[in-house]
């Protein structure tokens, strides 16, 4: 037999959607799935986040309400749509406070309020203490995903990298860095730019960095059977990046790029769009392009290496 | 402080919506929670079942995933919307064998499938053991709720009671009925009920008895500012419970009226549809009359008392 933990939740995520009937229009394997109902495309996310793997030390049940919202209208953002609600099943075991599970709702309740929207509903049960979010959103524009990269098409990056994974490293050796800490306990999902790469039908290609660039680079190139080549020096470093790293010893790098929880968008477009995307007020930065093949490379100081799939992997 | 085992979760949801911005169309409080996305009435609803609280004994994976989708399409067949598809977010050790997986999609799949709909996406996450689900479906037709119930209508449920209760105590205790573990095992959702309710504007309330009768009579109740008197020589016995309950000397009433895991739905209807049911197909019993007051009641033997709400509760 083989564990979860021996295949690792990519390779699982691949076997199982071989299992199923294909049903939706797009999804299972993006961000979201989307589903047409009288004409409206309706787009659904759902994802997990628990006490154990997610609870960034010193963060408030409010935070970590927050963040259990924003991860999944960050897959709301990475199609383009724009979020109309959030369901949230909260686990917790029954001898805790009330007022942890108040707090939770308040910090959902935020988030969706940031992103213009509510709370639907949800469910509370018994358990080791997690939230399972589900994020509903609708797309009047393009449905963004994985798999429309070609090759010549530029890659950029919204916002900027690291600063969620120096927050998350900085909290856990009592180092205190505001704006990293923020970064990793108070993510902001990037529904705007979604809505404004669908809007405009700017981007070929849409994902969110939430296991990391790596990941993400490796999870557009597989879906639209591309490359890509990434300038190291292209990287926009987030703030907080160097001074934790300074104090921890660790490589920026590794952050940069192999970081999870960032949430920012990883996207591609026809390098005819850049103009539109300077006139807008959306913060990117173009840090690659694509290529024909299959490789996805870091270019460094000119030279050529792999970008080995390196993100955060569940079970392993 | 007060602990959620202190408050129950009932009361929790009562304290939770309060605190929560109002949003929704319809929900929180319903079984499923309804928006309007383009014109469209979009119904979801989610739930969780865990290995601790809810894998009938001897069940397979197949089952636990089929309960786990049941559970979640029960919420939206008594809304009375039509299922276009399910999310699962799937917890689990990371040393689980691959197969358990593998399992409970196929058989969320299979649900899915039973209800006309398929998996939309998901996600895995390491954890004790729990599938978190989320339906979605359509409403084309009057969407239903708990609170229409007005005094002189006539009460009543799809299929019988009892059935899933004695089929958990029988796998609990050795005792091999295939009736009763099948209903405790794969619940099916009454998707065609609800759907022919809402389509023939026949209900005035509608709920699934997932946490037992009495506590779905309280429910509706509640919410429609009405009462119940039901009538016990009405309820329909389901397959299983006696032979159950001699063998372990328990009493069918309590199974019938608290026992939770039933997903048959309790409706509401004004009495002048009575003839439309019975032309229908659909397998019912009259069993009980909306009151006015608050008073839920049980007949027995033409003698009135109290029907206290004993259904199952969370985290008490």
């Amino acid at each position: 037999m083989a564990s979860l933990r021996d295949i690792g939740e990519r390779a699982l995520i691949d076997r199982v959607i071989k299992g199923l009937r294909g049903y939706a229009h797009i999804g299972p394997g993006d961000d979201a799935a989307c589903i047409d109902i009288n004409g409206a495309k309706i787009v659904v996310a759902t994802d997990v986040v628990t006490f154990e793997k997610h609870m960034v030390k010193g963060m408030t049940m409010e935070q970590f309400g927050w963040l259990s919202a924003a991860v999944n209208f960050s897959d709301i953002a990475s199609m383009g749509a724009t979020p109309r609600g959030i369901l949230a099943a909260v686990s917790l075991p029954p001898g805790t406070d009330e007022n942890v599970l108040y707090g939770i709702m308040s910090g959902i309740d935020q988030c969706a309020e940031f992103c213009g929207t509510g709370v639907l509903g949800g469910d509370t049960k018994s358990g080791s203490g997690s939230v399972c979010g589900t994020a509903i959103g609708v797309c009047d524009h393009k449905v963004l995903t994985r798999s429309g990269a070609m090759p010549g098409d530029l890659v950029a990056v919204t916002g900027s990298l690291g600063s969620a994974s120096a927050g998350w490293y900085a909290a856990l050796n009592g180092i205190n860095d505001r704006d990293a800490f923020s970064a990793a306990a108070m993510p902001v999902p990037r529904v705007r730019e979604g809505l404004f790469l669908s809007e405009n039908d700017i981007a070929t290609s849409c994902m969110d960095i939430s296991d990391g660039l790596s990941t993400t680079a490796h999870g557009i190139c597989r879906s639209s059977n591309a490359g890509m080549d990434i300038v190291w020096e292209s990287l926009p470093k987030g703030k907080g990046v160097d001074s934790v790293c300074k104090k921890l010893k660790m490589d920026a790098k590794d952050l940069m790029i192999n970081g999870g929880g960032e949430y920012e968008l990883m996207f591609t477009f026809r390098k005819e769009y850049l103009n539109a995307l300077h006139s807008s007020d959306m913060e990117f930065s173009v840090i690659g392009v694509v290529t024909s093949g299959n490789a996805v490379n870091l270019v460094t100081d000119g030279k050529i290496a792999v970008m080995e799939n390196k993100g955060y992997e569940h079970f392993t």
